[in-house]
């Protein structure tokens, strides 16, 4: 085989053979096909997609390409989640603990935070002493005992995708859904469990911006996750507005509890609950209202939120933050941000809120920035509020004082207040994605 | 600038500005732009192709990334002659004389055969002492006195299209017609003439295999050749019957001069005049008629055939073997090929021709391959000929012995013999691509 015609093929739109696409990826982790036919292959595929087939044939060998995680230590059905990325999105805070708590286990391995959008470890890491660098031996055994566990990933997680990720990145060729698709299915394959639901946020605050786009991926996933013989589905949801009102990762921290103690924002409660009722079905819990009603039913009896504190015990956390979040370190400085004018918010950009949280020191710019774990945001008015000129709209933390005046111009420019209310669409989670096709909610 | 963004907007379409570009070319030059995402820009220009602004300036920038030749040391127009190459194509043996027998200057570089395509360069090689690579003064000198010379090409002439061709070549993307037309004009530029006839072939023996897309590059390189103050125009001439009878380099030089002496095939006498009245059009020798007719004379009056000799003596070649063509070393081993079958010759697949050629010692494989000048073949029968079974349809020469069972096998089955005959085009100059459009013949 020569790498010259397989991109040739994919060039002039001929299906590759399994075959093929095993011997690309195997050679590519080698070393044996150079990055310059790599990245060629790779424009071809944004411009002439992947078939199913092909792009099945394709994760599986990202996913083969390294550590294949035997969760079958670990009794009874393993339920995964996976969010494409947003802004205060701390749903896996408040999903794992919910499935969990139905009795479903949670052997999760997450990621960081780049960019705009945060990551659940660092988000985990901002509670006093929680370890995420676990040995699998125990790791299985906390997700045995405690039914969940939630750790990072491992180094040797699909190295094909880190080397074609690290090529995307300089080649202009991340925004191809067939090939961001096979980059989160092969890591979500080799994590090991046997349901997998995919969050894929849609709007201002996402990765993909559109509906359609969206859709697009979740198809792409659903296909790969059947075909490798997972039990799979996708929801997507909004992401035009940051999610709850916390963002920051002790802030979304504190936010998640109040969600499984009941409280908190309601849309993030609306999305976490039907992510976790989605992962239940998936898990052969019933029906979704069966699945609904259990979710509803550990929040109120306080099982889900033990779930979570038995959780950060096992994994060395300090316990005494989540039964009294007011105990979590906070931010130096604070910096109230005032209305300027009167109006209804007619839209929010939810990147440009992620990258002001960026800025204030809850995010990384680049993979070696270090996080300040207390600062963020708290936004006390979102899209389709009205504001009084001299409100209140959000607050900002930092531990750094010269952050706020740029942070304070991102979030201001990210408001667009205008005198008349306009519809703006409000639902929450937009469709369901199986394989038997969408479902538009 | 980030190379990364100029392969962005490639792949999204958006034009690249003059300074992008240049600053594009000179990096990659340099070694500053790595090759992977070279090879991702020019996959995207397969998909999305190049303006004719961004491919001018491409081409300007490949040209001056080495030697541009500076031809004003040479009194008068300097005409200039490019083919895309073909099987049996020796046309700059007979219309480069002719030009410079009506008193325009060729001062002419030259490239060597690969694949199924011969060279000139190495054509000329086949006369004893012809000297190809010669110190740019002296090839001044030879040009001002004798009023033709055509050398070697220089080691720094476009080393970007160098580059750019050798990536190419491994990443599949050597078929785009922008970058093939960028490609031949960046050199065309570089070496000085200011008028410039392309001779784009097409059909079975050619590159371009359709005469859309022999078109297409035509108008390409006109448009390309127009933009950087050249006088240009482009013939599109058939290539689906090798040209003339001898493939192979002094079978060929015989028959160029044959043709210079008046005698010689008809098809090949016709594309070579008609190129040559377009390089003396093209040099403002009046009407296209007018030029034509000047063709006629100077061939009918000896003068091309004596232009041919004063450069051969001018270059250090063997005058005797020009003057009296049986003095070329003949081949040591001689098959003659017999028709199978009666019939109609309704097919023939040039570029098969070509490859038999090469077996027998005419061509290169690769690079390094040495070339034996008497190997070739002299076809006796073409397309629309009628053959009866037991005659002759070629003879094949070489100077091995061992070659001829698989020549004869692929010579053999490029012949289509028929029992009924079938209309064929037989155009042989199809079209002219001028500044003004696409004048049909």
């Amino acid at each position: 085989m020569r790498m010259y015609d397989l991109i040739e093929k994919k060039k002039v739109g001929t299906e590759l053979s399994d075959d093929e696409i095993k011997w690309m990826v195997d050679g590519y982790v080698k070393g044996d096909i150079p990055d310059y036919q790599m990245s060629a292959f790779l424009m071809a595929v944004y411009f002439n997609s992947m078939t199913d087939a092909e792009l099945s044939q394709l994760t599986l060998a990202m996913a083969h390409s390294g550590d294949m995680v035997d969760l079958s230590k670990i009794d009874g059905i393993k339920a995964d989640k996976h969010s494409t990325g947003g802004v205060g999105d701390k749903t896996t805070l408040i999903t794992a603990p919910i499935v969990a708590a139905c009795g479903v286990k949670i052997a999760k391995m997450s990621g960081r935070g780049l960019g705009h959008t945060g990551g659940t470890i660092d988000k985990l890491e901002s509670i006093p002493g929680f370890q995420t660098a676990i040995p699998n031996a125990d790791f299985f055994d906390i997700v045995n005992q405690v039914g969940i566990s939630v750790i990072g990933q491992s180094g040797n997680l699909a190295p094909a995708d880190k080397k074609l990720y690290a090529l995307r990145d300089v080649t202009a060729t991340v925004d191809s859904i067939p090939l961001i698709a096979a980059s989160i299915m092969s890591k979500k394959l080799a994590a090991g469990s046997d349901c997998i639901l995919l969050d894929v946020k849609t709007g201002s605050g996402a990765f993909m911006k559109s509906e359609e786009d969206s859709v697009k991926l979740a198809e792409k996933m659903v296909a790969i996750g059947k075909n490798a013989g997972r039990k799979i589905a996708a929801l997507i949801t909004n992401m035009d507005i940051p999610l709850g009102n916390g963002i920051g990762n002790s802030l979304e921290v504190i936010e998640a509890i109040e969600v499984l103690k009941g409280n908190g924002p309601a849309d993030l409660a609306e999305v976490s609950f039907e992510l976790a009722a989605n992962m239940l079905y998936l898990a052969g819990k019933g029906t979704l209202k069966d699945c609904r009603e259990e979710v509803s039913k550990v929040v109120r009896d306080g099982s889900a939120l033990s779930k979570l504190i038995d959780m950060v015990k096992a994994q060395g956390g300090d316990v005494s933050v989540i039964e009294d979040t007011s105990r979590f370190k906070t931010a130096e400085f604070v910096f109230d941000m005032i209305a300027p004018v009167s109006g209804y918010i007619n839209h929010m950009n939810a990147e440009q809120i992620g990258i002001a949280s960026v800025v204030l020191g809850a995010g990384r710019e680049t993979k070696e920035s270090v996080i300040d774990y207390s600062a963020g945001i708290i936004l006390h008015k979102k899209t389709n509020d009205f504001v009084t000129a001299g409100d209140s709209i959000a607050t900002l933390y930092s531990s750094s004082s010269d952050v706020f005046d740029s942070a304070t111009k991102l979030v201001l420019e990210a408001y667009k207040i205008e005198k008349e209310k306009k519809a703006t669409k409000d639902k929450l989670v937009i469709a369901r994605v199986t394989e038997e096709g969408v479902e538009w909610l």
